[in-house]
């Protein structure tokens, strides 16, 4: 059965870890899943969940580790010793290891490092600290099992025996030459059922292999697993030669960040924040939008005041004004929302820009003059028949330019290497309004001959 | 090296097709990765691609039609006749087959799974297709690998070699009872490693088995896999019984599908729609947003018309319109993708509503303190100080309702079990837009003395 956390295990939990309980803890606790173990560890304090985390053996420490939430990890792993974690780093993956000593400073980092007993583990999460964290080398893992091609099966099976200690999940094993350059694959399958004396050479693949460059961007990785439907593949370095691999659940991480990030940037928030940070960091993420959004709406004040002759004839023009704005942002994003998302699946690098903006020009025609009929109806009634023309009139036409620019802006972004979401969000919205309002008092000024 | 496709090559490809250059096909196409052809194929004509797809052996061909673009796929089974489209779905995995055959009319499936001739193949597509698409046993498939647990290892061997002719990728062996119930799992590398005569009840984990039922949400399904870290899941039926498993591959897609659903919602558009769809069917999904923004349109017009008289006074109120609306909108946009964000993570379900709400007022109120100082000096400078204060005052207090709003409506919806990220979109934009008109005219009323 699947565990389920309920405010009463908790409150039991609490009493037990207060009593000091530990029979009940290992028979209730430490029995779980780990990734249950981390999500009833989120919801303790410190000391609660130190008091658990010391009763696992280490390779269940490790794991409940890194399914901790970012921030419950991180005040737990300050309030360890140097030492101490240390000493958690040698049971963790290096490429988790490497993650949690790039958040501390380069003091500790060193301290951290001397400390550790594994001079290979060390050296290896030494070695991943000089990628970037958004490249195929901040992905990648050092533990990956690999087989040379001139081995005989026999051999290999004795050789991954020692190196799959280290190995949690095996999927596929990469194979090298004497120099440690990939030449191929071999899945797992196909070596559990080969005989003993067959060669690697003739099991396995080596045509079409799919690897990675550990300077490849975390997108580039994302988007070859996708497409060669990988569950890991291996990173090369600038000599070919095998140095790590990236596993799929990594990738899924990558996937998850990037939707989220452009749906912050679409709602005007600069930087992927989440709800547990602190104000003054989500104000930071959220006050530059706001700032755009003042300023576009001050230009709004502007060209606003230009007609400020005709508000005094006909104070009913302004009614609409934010019927206009709101149109013009609404249909912007929306328009901007496909084109990000083509763009995102990396399609449409062939599609004409031409054919995506004939579309969107129909699309709009058609939205235009269904809604433009209907607003012309509740001018009329609001005012008279000339309102209701200005309005509908100028209604279509902003919903046509909006479409336009909402389609346009995302694509020249792209085109400048800026990520096209920032569009979706307040650029878009703010840009509209303007031409928005000025179409609309144009408009208003011909046909009220002012 | 990986394969790039230019617009060079498709030309060059495009002449040979033409010439029935099979030799320079063979050697230049079919030798590639099946995602490489896949991709070409999806730039060529049907003719053309059907060309080149009956050139390739059945694996490939099932490899390739799998990863063709949704709409070139449907376009390319359209012109097969039953007999083609049997023989291709014999050669799939049984989830891709039932989700190819799930988007035929019912006659033609009854035509097409007459006309195959594996009849093992043909029940287990016709099985699947009995589930709903958007549920565990929609998204599993037939071919997974199990093992019982009173065999030995060297049995065990055996069976698997036979089994694992219809499975292409293989993670993980699922142990059943005599009953075919799920009882654990065994690592390919356990096996890979263990001595011929131990028994699998010896080898197999059945401590913390992780499972789906086939009625499970696909969304629960995405969640079970993320929390622990599953590169495939054992699928039962309401018996406990084995029944499929379901690959993370899968899943990402799910993950992809459920990120680009919360984006479009976000932006106004009602169904996952692409730039490749029709006219009419982009129209259909974007339209009922525009209503709502029109009709709050509408409403906010009934909002100033109330306060036409201050208008004809006063017209430089009407200048700052659009800045008020604009800021209530993007303040509420911020604030719902937080929560919006928060809610999709699964998180928050202890968090009360009260701390989000706490902090989404205080951010709010140091963005309030600091924009609205800038736009007093705005407004001064646009006609006089009482226009400042009232601009700077009703700034204030719209920023901070749209924040609560923006907070709170998400949370409500997703109380009713309605899916929070609609709040992100038109709704709190035209809600706010509303609120904010009417705070703003009631402040510049009184400070006026109206």
């Amino acid at each position: 059965m699947r565990f389920e956390l309920t405010r009463e295990f908790l409150s039991i939990l609490r009493f037990k870890i207060a009593e000091s309980d530990l029979l009940w803890i290992k028979e209730n606790i430490l029995e779980l899943h780990f990734a249950d173990i981390a999500e009833i560890l989120d919801k303790l304090t410190s000391d609660e969940a130190k008091y658990i985390y010391f009763e696992m053996d280490e390779e269940l420490q490790a794991d409940v580790l890194m399914e901790l939430e970012e921030d419950v990890r991180d005040r737990f792993l300050s309030s360890l010793s140097t030492k101490e974690i240390a000493d958690q780093l040698e049971n963790l993956d290096s490429d988790d290891a490497a993650d949690i000593l790039g958040e501390l400073s380069d003091e500790k980092i060193q301290e951290v490092i001397s400390q550790m007993e594994d001079d290979e583990a060390a050296e290896d999460i030494v070695d991943l600290l000089n990628y970037d964290e958004d490249t195929a080398g901040g992905l990648m893992q050092k533990e990956f099992i690999q087989a040379r091609v001139d081995w005989p099966v026999n051999r290999c099976l004795v050789e991954l025996r020692r190196q799959a200690e280290d190995v949690e999940k095996v999927y596929t094993i990469y194979v090298v030459d004497k120099l440690n350059k990939l030449v191929g694959v071999l899945s797992l399958k196909r070596l559990l059922f080969a005989s003993p004396k067959s060669l690697i050479s003739d099991l396995f693949q080596g045509k079409n292999i799919i690897y990675v460059k550990t300077s490849d961007s975390s997108e580039d990785v994302v988007k070859v697993m996708e497409k060669y439907d990988l569950v890991s593949v291996p990173v090369v370095d600038l000599q070919n030669k095998l140095v790590g691999r990236i596993t799929l659940d990594d990738v899924v991480d990558v996937i998850k960040e990037e939707a989220d990030k452009d749906f912050q940037l679409a709602s005007g928030i600069s930087e992927r924040i989440e709800s547990t940070f602190s104000v003054w960091r989500i104000t930071k993420a959220r006050i530059p939008w706001l700032f755009i959004a003042m300023l576009g709406g001050t230009l709004g004040a502007q060209v606003i005041a230009q007609f400020q002759g005709g508000i005094t004839k006909v104070p009913a023009l302004a009614f609409f004004i934010p019927l206009i704005t709101a149109m013009g942002g609404n249909v912007g994003v929306q328009s901007s929302a496909i084109v990000v998302q083509s763009l995102a699946k990396g399609s449409g690098q062939f599609g004409s820009i031409l054919q995506k903006l004939g579309k969107e020009a129909i699309v709009a025609l058609v939205n235009g003059i269904i809604l433009s009929a209907i607003i012309y109806g509740i001018a009329f009634y609001f005012e008279n028949g000339t309102l209701g023309l200005v309005v509908s009139i100028s209604l279509f036409t902003v919903i046509v330019f909006a479409a336009l620019f909402g389609t346009l802006i995302p694509l020249v972004l792209n085109h400048y290497k800026i990520d096209p979401a920032l569009a979706t969000g307040p650029f878009v919205t703010t840009l509209n309004d303007i031409v928005g309002l000025f179409i609309y008092f144009t408009v208003g000024m011909l046909l009220y001959k002012m």
